[in-house]
């Protein structure tokens, strides 16, 4: 049930003709409290869209009681006018909002969170917009998580959603986008929700140490979105307050799913790619480790081919700063140890590379901090739909 | 007539049976002096290939009578025993130009630079590279410079070479590769000759400051190559002694005349595309900007289609620490300005890209230093080719 499934919020998906397929293209989360607590995670990117610099302000509160969603339009790369875009969509919601016959708070303009994808560099079509607002306050359902997750999709294949139980509490969320929170590929947005009850800094570190081990560790095509938004919301419907290692470890977990989905709908991927990177002197080693081989193109189009060309990635591996000795690395591929010491060991055409999960393990043999950067292929589906997007 | 153009040296290209296709594919490049000083630059890939780690110890003297460049193997993450087939091919050149009667003097191995390309992680047939290495030294001429610039291709679909001639002296080269000396893509190999009379000081100074304004200027796909080696041969049997600034002049411009050419022939490219970036705190904060840019695959493949789609441009700038303000950018697609001042401006559908030259102007407003960045498209041959290539 997606967003809506905690206690405390409501949710609707309606279209509004921002998209020229007529499928669902606004999304509205709302949260009825009693609380109204938020964090969020932003893009690192520095040119920012609209509704990131315009989120950021509204997240400073810690205060967020409506969150509007827009597909069919980044509203990134469009200047003063485009930031008064979504400052007018805030002003629509609020005032929808606070008159609406719901029995909900009044709520202010400052309270509503935007976030947008799509193209970047054109404006928003307004006059379809707000409309598109108006009518997904009239559309909020207590199970309208479903339909928010179909509105938020780009060139996402299907809605990606997921819920996690805590003790009498639980965490929803929703995400889109074929790539991840630091390096974006389109971009991505995600909203998950619980009805814990907690402070705005309690939420803020479970968000940022998800994101850390899940989003940040995804890396599809290495390109960073000016639009990327994570935000954890929070009801304290359920009375219940978990501790702050309870509260992580959900969000964590809700995290990883979405952006395991993520990687499983990446545009044009037929491979998905488990990079774990172990024996490193430090997580950062690891991680810089596993992000150099997942961004590799030479690597990427490799795996396309089915091919378990080690070479590619101990080259991969070379430019990175970790500690290491080039004459320690092992690597496996599907479980298959093709180099051994930095040189050729069991024969590569052992290597079963028929089915869609990739495995590779790297052991730098430098320590023993791990960790796993998921990715994907480079197939001709991803030149395809990325050479053809905006014309 | 490429590394032959100067007086001093001679060169072969012969078929040793590496490359399955009965090419030529063993090159053999001879000083014959009165001088022997050479420099290199290499890899920064700190997974080296043998002929690497071999060659940079040659290099340490300043003294290189020989150089022997395979295609058909890169003799990377082979381990000792790569190593050692290194040596002994740089064993076996050094004998058989000391046995040969064309009156030339002693030759050592320790000054015989080896170069190898082609795939990683598999030891070379020494038993057709050491009969090769003897048919090469049997075959040098002062015509073969086209020969063995023919040896050295792998993916290359056509030989690379340049002249460039000084008051009295000249400057020739080779190369090999669809990339560049830096990110490299399979791997770039090159051979300058030079008849001037220099010392290794001013020759290494000449060839570094000539690397870094052409191969270093160059990211066809961001990939490091474990092989990438550029040296400069000098004779001294023009007898004339340039001065630093003009050796390094005709240097650069034999190195970015090869450069360009690699871009050129870039393994499945369908665009040449030249990424200047203007009006940049220092020169490099502009290489910076211009590598993001190049090596975007979002880019690269809206490049592929036809598209100038000026916002991936603007998410790639932003991911980069250079000094800029997102509202102050301009960006021109083939003279077209795109956007202004970080957001849209002329219409994009004046832009025209059926052609194969494409040049992306990006003005910062930050200062006055600029830089030039050449790569490719990312493309269907691209994916075709690479994920073919090993197996």
């Amino acid at each position: 049930m997606s967003v809506t499934a905690p206690r405390g919020f409501r949710a609707a998906g309606v279209a509004a003709g921002l998209k020229s397929s007529g499928a669902r293209d606004v999304a509205l989360v709302v949260n009825d409290g009693p609380d109204a607590v938020a964090a969020g995670v932003f893009t690192a990117n520095r040119v920012k869209a609209a509704p990131v610099l315009w989120s950021q302000q509204v997240l400073r509160t810690g205060l967020v009681r409506a969150v509007v969603l827009n597909s069919g339009g980044a509203n990134a790369c469009t200047g003063a006018p485009g930031f008064q875009d979504t400052h007018a969509t805030a002003e629509h919601a609020a005032a929808a909002l606070s008159g609406s016959a719901d029995g909900g708070p009044e709520v202010g303009a400052g309270e509503v969170a935007i976030c947008s994808t799509g193209l970047i560099g054109e404006r928003l079509p307004m006059q379809r917009l707000l409309p598109g607002v108006a009518a997904a306050v009239a559309g909020l359902a207590a199970d309208g998580g479903l339909a928010a997750a179909e509105a938020i999709m780009t060139t996402d294949t299907r809605s990606k959603t997921t819920v996690v139980a805590g003790t009498g509490w639980t965490v929803g969320g929703m995400a889109k986008g074929a790539g991840m929170l630091a390096p974006a590929l389109a971009t991505m947005l995600c909203v998950v929700t619980t009805d814990a009850v907690a402070g705005p800094a309690m939420l803020d570190e479970a968000l940022r140490e998800a994101c850390r081990v899940s989003f940040d560790r995804v890396d599809s095509d290495g390109c960073l979105s000016t639009n990327d938004t994570v935000l954890l919301l929070a009801s304290g419907a359920s009375g219940i307050a978990p501790s702050q290692a309870e509260l992580t470890a959900a969000v964590t977990e809700a995290c990883r799913d979405l952006a395991r989905q993520l990687v499983a709908d990446a545009e044009g991927a037929s491979k998905e790619v488990a990079i774990e990177v172990v024996g490193a002197a430090g997580e950062d080693d690891a991680v810089e480790v596993g992000r150099s081989v997942a961004r590799n193109n030479l690597v990427k189009t490799a795996l396309f081919g089915n091919d378990p060309n080690w070479g590619r990635i101990l080259a991969a591996v070379g430019t990175t700063g970790a500690a290491f000795e080039p004459d320690d690395i092992d690597v496996a591929v599907n479980g298959i140890w093709v180099c051994r010491s930095g040189a050729a060991a069991e024969d590569r055409a052992k290597v079963d590379l028929s089915g869609r999960q990739v495995a590779i393990r790297i052991d730098l043999h430098a320590g023993s901090a791990e960790a796993t950067i998921w990715t994907n292929d480079l197939s001709h589906a991803y030149v395809h739909e990325n050479s053809a997007y905006s014309t």
